[in-house]
């Protein structure tokens, strides 16, 4: 009898597990990996939650455990060998992240694969084939999302799943679940900010320095903050896509990537924002949605107002019509920073489904 | 039968009403009722949720009706004559404010009454009644939950009501359900923010333009601004009230009033502030939670950190395992803007209620 009393409890504490595919195993996917190493104990006891990663798909091929992968395992034989295919026992070499979808029962798919912004591609046909399947999906991938948002929601609607991706705008910046879950009594009537820490990075320097854009973006480059190509970094591309996000998830506008207005920070000299700091001002690239105005431009901001961050952090600023103006700033990139807003999401859907 | 069909539909539409008792009718107060008046059909569309205001009681006395009293009524009633007990048929002057928590059957009470940082009286005894009586909590209340915040929780608790208090830290600057709730998978280690919007105006002037304390104190008063017994702003109280609410709900830390060491703007002095300039420092009073630290005092903050913002908005930065900082910026203070934050909280008790 005591023997019997303890299995059940042990069973009730465990819970069935949540079992996730990871797509994509790069800084976000092995940041989430290592979220959910490290955070298996706080899961477990604050919210009943046992995640378990039955498979992870890379270019390389997968590994599939329908029993759960190790997760120090997986970042171990990324790490050693870029190849997530390498996994003792459960690698399996070729195999295409899609057919993935069909080899392992799940629950919810981690969509992070590399970002698309041509044809979304493969991460679109990923969620859309997850939800077709009665699966919820996470996402930080941007691409598909500001080209095809709506065609994402609707599927997940029609099939009655989850679809979150706050991740997919400015990593530990959580603006999304904080305008529908913490505002929940304002209308959101428009959004402007930062959302692109690589330009905030270049900007801020160029006014602290007096440094030409070009010479700030090489030493950017050096410092790993801007890529190699820093063409959709720098040009607002980046930031045009998390800006037709936010105008689908938080105002309901049925927007994609080509309605954006977008303007770059490539031409900005350090005279402009010599002249710009005598007047108390900065030179800021601004993101914009609203009913009337979508657009990324290079604007002046005053010095002391919440828009005057430097660095690399992100921001977004919500014009409500109760509380008036509320910001969030956070950091809009980093491996642990952006896996802990997919772990946000897979937290919130874990309380629709337990 | 058509007729029957179309009778329930709208009972299915309109729901019970959640029946709400106001404690307190100044501008907070106020505010609630506005907001319930301007939100109906956003409340009823999206939440399903009916708010009936049963009864509000200020000094003079009570307006109760169980049928629920009419927000513009009520508003226009204290405007024009200042007691909420001549409110047309309904109004009862001389009742004391417990007392009508036992006039009127309700769901749920919102208590403003003005904040007592010496004993929080009366609002701790109306909470715990309310508690007692098995009614759900919201409240803007500095003064009990600065001196009381583990009584009422665990009274809340062992009552199985819901309590929750956004609106006591920060009006518009929803940080509370922001950790809890946005940030479901981090771990908060520390908070620090600017909590006070009257000395974050007074020390901004006084940086811009270059003015001595007293002098911009008394423009602040004209304004508005600052209180002509400014006591509890500038020494750092109120921020330090803050504070204690923030370590006892985020952090878990059972922390009261006195102990919080505690220094005031009064003696920064626009020497001060020039030098700090010179060196892209700015003096704010910063409030800073942690399990080794509970302070209020004015420090050194670098211009372009989230920290510069100028003029009386509120901040507050959390420390996180994972998404490392995140801060939300927003209205410390208003009318309108309290009384959003109070919505949002009325509209977590329904959604665990419903």
């Amino acid at each position: 009898m005591i023997m019997n009393s303890r299995k059940v409890q042990i069973l009730e504490i465990n819970g069935d597990p949540m079992k996730i595919i990871i797509l994509g195993f790069g800084a976000v996917g092995q940041g989430v990996a290592r979220v959910l190493s490290v955070k298996k104990d706080y899961l477990k006891k604050k919210y009943g939650l046992n995640p378990s990663i039955v498979a992870v798909g890379d270019r390389s091929g997968a590994a599939i455990n329908p029993d759960g992968l190790d997760e120090e395992l997986l970042l171990k034989t990324k790490e050693k060998t870029g190849k997530i295919s390498s996994f003792p026992e459960y690698g399996i070499p070729g195999v295409e992240s899609i057919n993935i979808l069909d080899e392992v029962e799940y629950d919810c798919l981690v969509e992070v694969t590399p970002t698309d912004i041509h044809d979304g591609e493969p991460a679109r046909s990923h969620m859309i084939k997850a939800m077709e399947d009665g699966k919820d999906v996470v996402t930080s991938n941007k691409g598909p999302l500001a080209l095809s948002f709506q065609e994402l929601a609707t599927t997940a609607q029609s099939n009655s799943v989850e679809f979150k991706f706050e991740a997919s705008v400015g990593g530990a910046m959580p603006i999304i679940n904080f305008a529908h879950e913490t505002l929940a009594g304002c209308s959101i009537e428009s959004i402007f900010g930062i959302l692109n820490g690589t330009t905030n990075y270049i900007l801020s320097r160029m006014a602290n320095e007096g440094s030409s854009y070009e010479q700030t973006l090489s030493e950017a480059q050096e410092l790993g903050i801007a890529e190699t190509d820093p063409y959709q970094d720098v040009e607002g591309i980046d930031a045009a896509c998390k800006i037709v996000i936010l105008a689908n998830s938080v105002l309901n506008l049925p927007a994609t990537l080509k309605d954006v207005e977008v303007e770059g920070i490539s031409r900005i000299t350090a005279e402009s924002i010599a002249l710009a700091k005598k007047e108390g001002m900065l030179i800021k690239l601004i993101g914009e949605a609203s009913p009337d105005t979508l657009e990324v431009s290079p604007r002046l901001v005053r010095q002391g107002s919440p828009l005057a961050v430097e660095g690399t952090l992100n921001l977004a600023t919500l014009k409500t019509d109760l509380a008036d103006e509320v910001t969030v700033v956070g950091k809009g990139a980093g491996s642990v920073e952006t896996a802990s807003a997919i772990l946000s999401d897979i937290i919130s859907v874990w309380k629709v489904r337990k």
